[in-house]
């Protein structure tokens, strides 16, 4: 049995999620498929998050073991080849301890939030930013978002779904910046509640837009009521981007 | 009768390019009829570029002459409205004086060229870049590139359906850059033949991937013969990104 490490990028926007779901597609269906066909074996992906659908990701890790001895370059040329025509590659493959493991491995994850602030409509990445037509204050929004930074219960922030047993996490990183007419909110923790990013980003851009004062952020986080959440932001903004572990430093 | 300066920005792929055609969809079609819509008037679109089937633009600037008395951002919302869902969008609209010609008053057109370089497929802009999967040298790209600035017959570098009465153009700049995965040739002139850009591209491409010498770029162009092109790269990799003109300076 050898372990590969797997690098993915994916367009999230036909699949249902990541992780296989009973009703539809999944990246992970889809790359289970592929290696089944290379290699004739039942096969688990494991990966260092989930993803919604509509989700992207730039570079998600995961990992797989096979019997089939395989030169890793071959392999990931061999599950892209059977991947097509759908939006997934594999950027990278790696030979990996056997107690390398993806999702447990794995001590920091980051994603980014791309929001398109601009009056006209998009023309090209519809499925690939939230366009949000009315100016918003990225500087309020980055100085809002310090308060959700650090040690919290996050039972505000996260979907009513959410599997996690403890609602408190420690935020690592909340910052927005512009480029243009792109707002990017970059988040990093440990682990992520389910629509943890999405519901931060959809309270900052109400501050953005000036409905929502600063402190309403702090406000919201202090109430630890879903109900006080101002808006969940739509899933095709939002990219996985950096899994983190610790041999890799970073 | 008032006159508008748009500038537009569109996504190419499913167009037959940006001026109208007798046979499919067109860039100036679609804001002919919008404009149609909105006013009742018969209108002409007037852009500073010609550009191919697929061929997309971040900031085509046009004109139209308009009887119909309104303002300009009213104008542009009303253009963004009754575009959709076409990839087309007005990002500016300006009223501009009746001797301000988008195309005869343009001194300098820029484009630029994405190639994707990387052995992975595409996942997201399967039709917004070439993707070339061997490595290519842009340095040595860079090299090559610089011996078609200046002065020169470039009939080697344009189509054989070319409609200029000259194929004596000055290239102002050919500059071949590397972000990462991304290499981006930015490509700038007064005026440019018909495939200009994508016959330059197509050989700087097996420059960069040692099927031609650096010099062979130099003996394509003294040789003023369409036969010695080495390639013509496809359209979708290409971008209008600016027109100048001389009172905005730029």
């Amino acid at each position: 049995m050898t372990r590969f490490a797997l690098t993915i990028e994916f367009d999230g926007t036909p699949f249902h999620g990541l992780q296989r779901q009973k009703h539809g597609p999944s990246v992970q269906q889809s790359v289970e498929d592929a290696l089944h066909r290379i290699t004739g074996e039942e096969i688990t992906l494991h990966s260092a998050g989930r993803t919604d659908a509509g989700v992207h990701a730039l570079a998600m890790r995961s990992h797989v073991d096979l019997e089939k001895d395989i030169d890793p370059f071959r392999l990931s040329e061999a599950i892209n080849a059977y991947l097509r025509p759908d939006p997934i590659a594999i950027l990278d493959c790696q030979i990996v301890p056997d107690d390398w493991h993806a999702r447990f491995s794995c001590v920091e994850r980051r994603y980014v939030y791309r929001i398109c602030n601009r009056r006209a409509p998009l023309t090209f990445a519809k499925n690939q930013v939230w366009h949000v037509a009315q100016p918003l204050d990225h500087e309020a929004m980055h100085r809002a978002a310090q308060s959700l930074v650090g040690l919290h219960d996050f039972t505000t922030f996260r979907s009513v779904q959410c599997q996690s047993k403890d609602p408190v996490k420690t935020l690592d990183r909340l910052d927005v910046v512009r480029e243009g007419d792109e707002i990017r909110i970059y988040a990093q923790a440990r682990s992520f509640l389910h629509h943890h990013v999405r519901s931060m980003v959809g309270c900052l851009k109400l501050v953005g837009q000036g409905t929502w004062k600063e402190g309403q952020i702090a406000d919201a986080l202090e109430a630890k009521d879903r109900a006080q959440l101002g808006l969940n932001a739509p899933p095709h903004g939002l990219y996985f981007i950096e899994a983190i572990y610790p041999e890799e430093g970073s």
